[in-house]
């Protein structure tokens, strides 16, 4: 570990004193690279606009930045759906021309078109020779704890997200677009990881952010373990008014790598995403909105209606397994960790999600041999 | 022709004294429903809010009501995209339930936001038991005519565009979504047409509309006539602030029906949009969002997360053919229609945008031996 | 349990003397049908040649009739590839009109050719009115144990493939395509489960086949036990003339329902085989051929190229979920019944791959809290 | 005009007396290359087995090699179906890696297996290293023509269809795979074309091969002509035994560029091919199987297994609009010099396929003002 690893190490700490399922004994496979999360590849900025007022209001918005500010963000992408009750905007431009330009914008379902107006708004001040702009704002929808019709993203918490977004560390839990949202019927929202993967070719990362608000709690696998068969208290209550077929919901999955793949390289990636949900024991239910972004940061300034010619590096296929296996791995942990860090909340009339409890999930990897000691 | 069918095609005359292409001679294929419109296709209803004031606001919005107001909109759909240099939001979802719930909205580039909230917030107060929603909101960019960052699309206008939809003729040119659009280097915006399609089981309508905001001069045919290589003249001027590259931009296109067929059978109805546009010329260029959208009016209330076991009526995969052949003579014609009914206008620090000439027209259609005299 | 489908299971026993995962206290979620076999869904058929041959040959053919022998088999259909190193020919034509028509067959790689020129003649002889063909030929390599390059898959053995096909229990391990294959370095070949999902709508039936030969054994996890990293001797030797990539392999999976779905749904449920596979432990490798089809036996004689104007059923979205839930978990006990079936070959230039140990699986299973005893 | 390409010229007079579309005076957009040839790609290579022999053997295999023999032709590739009722094996993993490695052979529908194995047959003893092989085989259907069920195409034309393929002027019309095809319900078959296109960063070409077999003949348009509602004589007989749907058929598309585009571009320029069709009046029936291929000879050597890290060079977005334009001017093209080609034939119990007649063709495109003379 250098010295600039572990000062960013040490800053993680500081910065969130949230547990994470690593911190609570849960194994998993693979590196994680120093922060154990999507910033960890390099230019990779993260922003929260977290809103909690008042009874119900119970949202936000998060910003990935695949460059940071003060760069164009125009990098190599690809998306994937694994079942697509949700939205991502975007995507139908992203798929063509295989670039992703700008930040993507993470909120609550019905916030999308003040996000996306937002980003543009944004766009069109901040970068140099933009004339036009097709965001990507993706969604899950927060119905359940919050006030979702009341509309409460406004364009200044997106300006902010942005504004602040960082390098470091990224606050998990219960903040940005994840503020609101369960999974497993647990508390959930905001989760990250990363992996290292070393080739002959060079090393490195892929980072992955999900905010994760999906899943019933009977499929909930931990490392291996049925964890959602052992806890069958600390169920939300079942709410008429607003509220949608329990145990549906959704999941946003953002994975950079810095490693040079190609568009259609990153689709295969994104495609990945879906074995970590796997391993976590996810059936993708109908009215979930499971839908992954991948992108590499490993060129730059490729704009989608550019014209020139561009030098660029491709990793062949076979260099791809490695990447392949630690998106699955960052994903189930990410997962985790998102469970892991939320706090048990109450929202919209009163409305009650539970934690996952973290002495009990490790009596119980305890007793299925699983738990890191 | 019936009673009802001359009174609607006369309604369709009084209502839009714009001539349209067949009233100047272009020769198509098939026979075009009583109002050569997509409100042809039974329950269909459209509605244009038009913004024209000042120096530089040129824009508006349109929506489509597959099954009409007070009807949940609930209908089999899908999407193809011939270049995506757009957006059409709500399109994952369609692909993933076949399903379109609620009206279709087509706008500019830079008001998707504003469009895609207010149709949430209108579907919230006005469809019952409603409690998410994921809008389709499709656009093309103005920003030549258009003070396009002005953000002059306001939720009122949404809401008084669905508001005043209604069945029968439907405007073409600048008006709605379409004010301040070109194509081929014509003045263009919103086009219609409708075929008509006997089979043995049953005689179905096929209905197109348009946002057309596409092409390059050159590549321009009219019922095979090589007319932009006739028209050199009537070129827009070239501007620097706020364009994009000349001849680029965009295409959306709505393809209703009541014949009954299935989700991936209109799928393969929408590809057929890119035929006609071939006829007319296109070459479908890198910043061309040329997105197309199929439904069927055939079942009703069938909810993208509603259960239940539904009896429904298929037709066979050879009786698709006809429906192929409508949907590209139709898309061919719609397209003429937009650029027929357009009138010259000038917009945004007096940039012009010139009307395609109805006599030159008819002139070089005489030459190449095409006038419908 | 009606006296049929004792019999039924009775008949499995008979069958088929090798052990499955159950009988060795492998847990899994759901409730299997009567011979938890694909052909639990009524109609069904499977055949197996199996050709054992010398030293090097070690091959053969299995094919899947949906509706059974004396059947037009057109059924709605829908495919998937999470990673496609492989092939299932006949599958753009299904993409496009939704439906399968007549046998899925599975072989070897270098045997597609010759498989699906015998499926056509098989066809030409024994379909009515059929007078064109686009076979549906799937395969997964098994260079290593099998002399691939002899291609000792001859018309003959397609033709008794079909033609034993039966109902009844279906046999695992290295038998027909699966002969030569292996999984997690194991031992592998064919595997089979199903799942009952009782509805609101009715009881419908989900079956699943695999024909596994993927993996790397550090991944495999069986019942979310950390299998492969427990088992780390008994690999296959390494060799090089002939071998690819260690760990590089395919997947191909058969779905069958007789839930009345639609092909858009199908494609969803096929979808849903990769979260079996997730579960244990895939990562879906740059190299492997990971291709899925589903097909419903609810509706008949629905032909690609037909016309006509069908009744059919269709099952509300949110009805899905079970079926999704269906398919993970009957693919994630189809593969490990691959495993358990199979056992230990010598092949070509004495290569071994070994069978996955029995006892030292329920020991594992043990220790972590998992097994059934 | 240099030497060289002078020569290939003349060898092009010399290699086929058939007269082509331009020869006639039909006019065309943009600038071939000196061969109007897919082979005007540098190291391209076509190669034609034609089998006529008695009454009813009227068949072949058309092969085309991207790199030439003694390459391992692995280039980047990418393809696109405008309707699917057709084959090509192997996309599947084109999608995926974005690699086609090998020939692209076209044949008969129902000698798709023959000649999938004689490929890899082929590939085993003559590529290098070579161990396994997933060929990618088109077709479409001659059994109007041809005794399709005689299975008359058999390995070893496969062989001499590769062994004599070179690059030089294409024999156009009733020759290799399209030797009993027919198009618009003229004898059709082989054709092919090419289109310069410069730009900033160098000059490129675009090549087009078509297997044309489809086509109502009322739909055909020449260089915008109605010639198909001008000609309605000269139609085949409808023929019971052996016949689909008249005016169903398919056509396979092969495009090549040595322009350095990604296969995700690939893609786009596959979808091209579309509006090409769409000019010659196409509205691709439900038997058609219209299927392209795009691939780049930019890059060699790009396995779809392959690790190591490339250099790539890649034209921005912006510099595929000419490469858009000269695909669908080639495709365009490539199907009326199928026509134009072919000769009337007699084949399978007496039926006749006419030619395109080449004064009548005349004599209309005179009348419509559009003959270049």
């Amino acid at each position: 570990m250098t010295a600039m690893t572990m000062l960013l190490a040490l800053l993680a700490v500081q910065a969130d004193a949230k547990p994470r399922a690593r911190d609570l004994g849960v194994p998993f496979d693979g590196t994680p690279g120093p922060l154990n999360a999507i910033t960890d590849v390099g230019g990779v900025q993260v922003g929260h606009t977290t809103l909690i007022s008042g009874e119900a209001v119970r949202t936000g918005v998060t910003v990935v930045l695949p460059q940071g500010k003060g760069n164009k963000n125009q990098v190599f992408a690809a998306w994937f759906t694994l079942n697509a009750d949700g939205e991502m905007t975007g995507t139908t431009w992203i798929e063509e021309s295989g670039i992703l330009e700008g930040p993507v914008a993470i909120t609550n379902t019905h916030s999308v078109g003040t996000v996306h107006q937002a980003v543009i708004e944004w766009s069109v001040r901040n970068v140099e020779g933009l004339n036009w702009s097709l965001p990507v704002v993706a969604e899950t929808w927060d119905g359940g704890l919050n006030d979702i019709n009341g509309f409460h993203v406004k364009p200044e918490h997106v300006f902010q997200a942005i504004e602040t977004a960082s390098a470091g560390p990224v606050e998990e839990g219960s903040v940005g677009g994840g503020t609101g949202m369960r999974a497993y019927q647990f508390k959930a929202g905001i989760g990250t990881s990363s992996r290292l993967v070393k080739t002959e070719h060079g090393d490195f990362t892929v980072g992955v952010l999900v905010q994760a608000n999906y899943g019933v709690r009977s499929q909930l696998r931990i490392a291996g373990v049925p964890v959602g068969r052992e806890i069958t208290d600390l169920m939300p209550e079942r709410r008429s008014p607003g509220d949608r077929l329990d145990g549906d919901g959704s999941i946003i999955i953002v994975i950079a790598t810095d490693a040079p793949v190609l568009p259609h390289q990153l689709k295969r990636i994104a495609k990945r995403a879906s074995l970590g949900l796997g391993r976590n024991g996810s059936i993708a239910t109908n009215g979930s909105g499971d839908i992954f972004l991948a992108f590499s940061t490993a060129h730059k300034d490729i704009g989608t209606e550019e014209g020139g010619l561009y030098d660029l590096k491709m990793l062949g296929n076979s260099e791809l397994t490695p990447l392949f296996g630690a998106t699955v791995e960052a994903t189930e942990e990410a997962v985790v960790n998102a469970l892991v860090a939320a706090e048990t909340m109450t929202g919209r009339e009163g409305y009650t999600v539970h934690a996952l409890p973290h002495e009990r999930l490790r009596e119980i990897l305890r007793r299925y041999n699983r738990l890191v000691e």
